[in-house]
């Protein structure tokens, strides 16, 4: 396990047990997730925005329109940070005061840096469509100049930052333990339904497997 | 439907058409979502913590230690952010560049208040019980008063606000549709594995129903 070194900012103070500083587990956290949450300060306002990311090595990408507000912020240098939250299920205490939710999360926090040359964009364009559906890059048409020039990409070193774990059962006091209340954990997951053509889509063609997900 | 008003901080200026500016459709998606992500800036650093939430009319109730730090910072007075964000599907088009999620998402603007009177409290709490499970509050233990005192409640007025939802098929430009690559939309949505019941919970106690999700 590579260690990390959390700092005051990243160290978690609540529930300390929970916190986790390994590269690792860390990194598994962030290619599980598909959206992150970047926060920003904008006129004293913070703005909490969901957006597509992707880990490649120690650094994060992440990307919208050239004409973001919040790219242009953000590639100014701005500091944020760049949270993910994975919900595994829901914790079902005797007590209510003991009611949670298992998650893994992970919050990273830095400064952003554009993205200029074009073989880190594409790397960065390949890393979004992969995670997306892995091999997709190979599948679909690759981006135009034009539509390169059309993206701002951002990255983000993963230099600071922490995870956070709840797992396992409820945790009731001793003098609740026999109380007549079902307890214990409701797992929770992402799932997928059946994959829904467009409709100008050649009825020959199949659709991809969707390995990465179980089916509802 | 309430329409609300956009303020300069809250309409949705990138893909302007996937702005909502609506009560109803935008509190549906704060009930449907379990977590949500505050940001608020700590000496000059944003700061993204995922955190339970929940609903009751026109505001909205998050909580935690009454020791922690992002709660004592926020019932100082600290302006903030409250992003909800629901992946609804993966669409795939035939170009890399038009690859994108289905994803409903809600910005919540402002300035959070403790909440002190006991009555307030039992109300929140009672909101983010049934939220994790809908009658949970009748069956489990309530809360007695030193865990009252141990919970810090906030309150979060839904002042300013807005959603931004994208849904439907990929959107390719017309020399792009005869390309041979399958185009659509992945549905994604949360479900639910077998309940783990507590080691220590009585075998002859029955889990509760959870209709809210379908089991994978």
């Amino acid at each position: 396990m590579k260690k990390i070194e959390p700092t005051k900012r990243t160290r978690v103070v609540r529930e300390p047990h929970r916190g986790v500083y390994d590269r690792d587990p860390s990194y598994a956290i962030l290619d599980e997730a598909l959206v992150c949450h970047i926060g920003f300060m904008v006129d004293g306002q913070p703005y909490v925005i969901p957006t597509l990311f992707a880990r490649v090595g120690d650094i994060v990408y992440f990307h919208g329109s050239a004409a973001s507000r919040m790219l242009r912020h953000l590639g100014a240098g701005a500091p944020m940070s760049l949270t993910v939250t994975l919900v595994d299920g829901i914790v079902l205490a005797r007590s209510v005061f003991n009611h949670s939710i298992n998650y893994r999360s992970v919050v990273v926090l830095g400064t952003a840096t554009v993205v200029d040359d074009v073989a880190s964009k594409r790397e960065a364009l390949e890393a979004f469509t992969d995670k997306l559906l892995k091999g997709r890059w190979g599948d679909a048409r690759p981006p135009t100049e034009n539509e390169l020039a059309a993206t701002s990409v951002l990255r983000l070193p993963l230099d600071e930052f922490s995870a956070k774990v709840r797992i396992g059962p409820p945790i009731d006091k001793d003098e609740d333990l026999e109380l007549p209340v079902w307890a214990g954990v409701l797992p929770l997951r992402m799932a997928a339904g059946a994959p829904i053509p467009d409709a100008r889509c050649d009825p020959k063609l199949m659709p991809p497997r969707f390995e990465r997900f179980e089916r509802v």
